[in-house]
């Protein structure tokens, strides 16, 4: 047999399976268990009636297009579509700023491939999206942690972080947030501080990138000025905008974009023709159609509602199974909720534990850049039901005293030892 | 202004612009213009009725599934059906060994991501497809070009250029062939020199990518035995498969698969995470029930009756306008006719003359990999229709004419100095 280990690459030897996309295979396994794990939309808010009509007519046979190759920058039409919404967003955007992009996954990866050498610093908060550490990560830049505030990154520790790693002769080049809902924390970058992130990043020469997937789940108390992005501001091509119609319309058409300085989008279409020519011809022309006939402007509000009541759901029911043992910020908005759990739970190690009590969630540590053993768990409410998710955290509940119990009597045994 | 050069990984500043899609926007100015340039299938072609009333039921809402996320490996009922086609490729697979791939575009970019290092070498056909090179470039290899025979790679060539990089201290790592109906050229590499390029492969510890997206499409001559894929004999993992639903349902989908050890293909989906997460959801279902249903079955006949006539068409009409001023080798399948001009003409400073006559065609210089200003062009004779080919002709034939009319007046005008 072919040695294959001495032909990978040194991006592949280092590679990682994420811990989020692990949990899947969990729920595959067919048991009878309640997801906190992946960040789904509830497929029951999908507008299915809308998609089936719209596929009927673009699938008439009149247009060949529909199911053709085309263009990298994207189907002209939603091009022009996204142009709008970034309108609406109060980010005025040109065409040639704009890419397509299959999913805000690629939107990372291309990024990480035009902007990053080996050995190239990206700041990132902690905890942070996986999918872009891993897709920083495969190209071998050097992933830097910047604690978070209640109000988001700590825009001190920034400054220090950023200044050491200059001290010690590092390229720092990109600075990824996602300030509406953060993926894992829910947290919500304040509005001064958008202000002066993006005055940080002109002082020190360092691209911005925002991902913004949640901004239109915001709940109530939010209100559009409180989700207004970075890039609103942004007078001089230092913000690269990503967001999709993953969340609002459906993830399994991957249409999402890019907006950035027109060199760096011509350098995006370079890399996406040579990462896969094209977004899904089809896809494209169902998103576009969903705009155009205002099916994505009807779901906005409906979708609000419904993740505020799973949310609240989630807060009740963890308030009355755990109460003072568990903390967490409010989620404004968004899929997630960042719970912090006493500090004797390892929640990586506890995973186990709550699989045999039928609830599975993603341990804190997949969101940290280094080995971090913080007893902390994200749950997204996203996906299961209001009844799941009540029974779902008193499964979780259980298994976390259990783990209590265990660990007090391993306490205790070790406590009488002599 | 942001200065954003500076910004640029290595892999960046490198990126080109690929000649085969920069025709895209020569066509999007909207004259009449036909089209010999991109291999598109012909979209009169795409089973449309089943299309429709596949998707009509997929979007029925009783599978949310069917645009949610899912696992990166693929959809396991289309992952089911591949193994089924593999076995019928005489390439018994197990499912470890296969990843669905956004188009095969994707599989060659997670190839060069998993297996290459900036400076290995990867050997390719010359001429030999450009989104494959583009691929292996964008990671820094080095590409090495071999000549063709009549039945494919030189062995000899190919043999000695191994040996020399490799005393130059090179590390040669692929083997890049497309062995049926070759993009550009059309050649099917031969039955014994298959099975040659497999022994030289394992001697020389070399893998083997084998790009097979063509091989359902040979015409009358041409059996299966010919289009037996190298991976049919592969004992020891030693090829690497793609192969793809875009030339036989319809590129649009970005429905593809890559086949190979189980230790690569584990590889692979990790580069796929971090590349977009998954492939389209409702493509790959649609693809999995026009499998399922028949309908790819009941297309490929039909599809290598189409494509026959039309390179039937293309051939008669080369010969009707041009006669002994090119030649090419006989099509046996596929999409593309390699058309060898006058040594006089340069295909690629001839392509203003083709857009004024209104016809246009990829110049050959975009499938060598060092500036090769061979008089060769490749002609797609798949997208435009049977009556366009034979009038795209007439103006090809027309430019070309012109062209050696001018460089006939420019010899003897110079030929007339003192």
């Amino acid at each position: 047999m072919t040695n294959h280990d001495q032909f990978l690459s040194r991006s592949a030897e280092q590679m990682k399976e994420s811990a989020i996309r692990r949990m899947g295979t969990v729920l595959a396994s067919g048991r009878d268990i309640i997801s906190f794990a992946p960040g789904y939309p509830a497929p029951e808010t999908f507008p299915w009636a809308d998609f089936r009509e719209i596929a009927r007519e673009l699938l008439g046979g009149a247009d060949g297009g529909v199911l053709q190759y085309g263009p990298t920058r994207g189907y002209r039409p939603l091009l022009d579509t996204i142009v709008g919404i970034m309108r609406q967003r109060e980010m005025p955007t040109r065409l040639e700023e704009l890419l397509v992009t299959t999913g805000s996954q690629q939107g990372l990866d291309l990024i990480a491939r035009v902007l990053l050498d080996p050995g190239d610093v990206v700041l990132v908060e902690l905890p942070s999206y996986t999918g872009a550490l891993t897709a920083f990560r495969n190209v071998q830049a050097r992933i830097v942690g910047v604690p978070q505030e209640a109000d988001g990154i700590d825009l001190a520790a920034l400054d220090a972080t950023d200044e050491r790693l200059r001290r010690e002769g590092h390229r720092v080049k990109l600075l990824y947030v996602v300030p509406n809902f953060q993926n894992p924390t829910g947290l919500l970058i304040g509005r001064d501080k958008r202000q002066r992130l993006l005055e940080w990043a002109q002082r020190r020469d360092v691209l911005i990138v925002e991902d913004d997937p949640y901004r239109e789940l915001y709940f109530e108390g939010t209100t559009e000025p409180d989700v207004r992005p970075i890039k609103a501001d942004d007078g001089d091509g230092r913000v690269i905008y990503l967001s999709s119609f993953s969340k609002t319309l459906a993830p399994g058409f991957r249409v999402a974009w890019i907006a950035a300085a027109a060199p760096l989008a011509a350098k995006f279409e370079l890399a996406k023709q040579s990462a896969d020519l094209l977004t899904g011809a089809l896809d494209q022309r169902v998103v576009y159609e969903a705009c155009r006939r205002g099916v994505l402007d009807r779901q906005l509000p409906r979708l609000r509602q419904h993740y505020r009541e799973k949310r609240d759901t989630m807060e009740r029911s963890l308030r009355q199974a755990l109460g003072e043992l568990v903390s967490w910020p409010e989620p404004k908005g968004g899929f997630f909720l960042w719970l912090t759990l006493p500090a004797a739970i390892d929640a990586d190690a506890m995973i186990p534990r709550a699989v045999e009590h039928g609830v599975i969630y993603v341990a804190g540590e997949a969101f940290f850049v280094d080995a971090h053993a913080a007893p902390t768990m994200r749950l997204s409410f996203s996906a299961p039901t209001v009844a799941q998710i009540g029974e779902g955290v008193s499964r979780l509940a259980a298994a976390i005293r259990a783990e209590l119990d265990d660990s007090a009597g391993i306490t205790a045994a070790r406590a009488s030892r002599p």
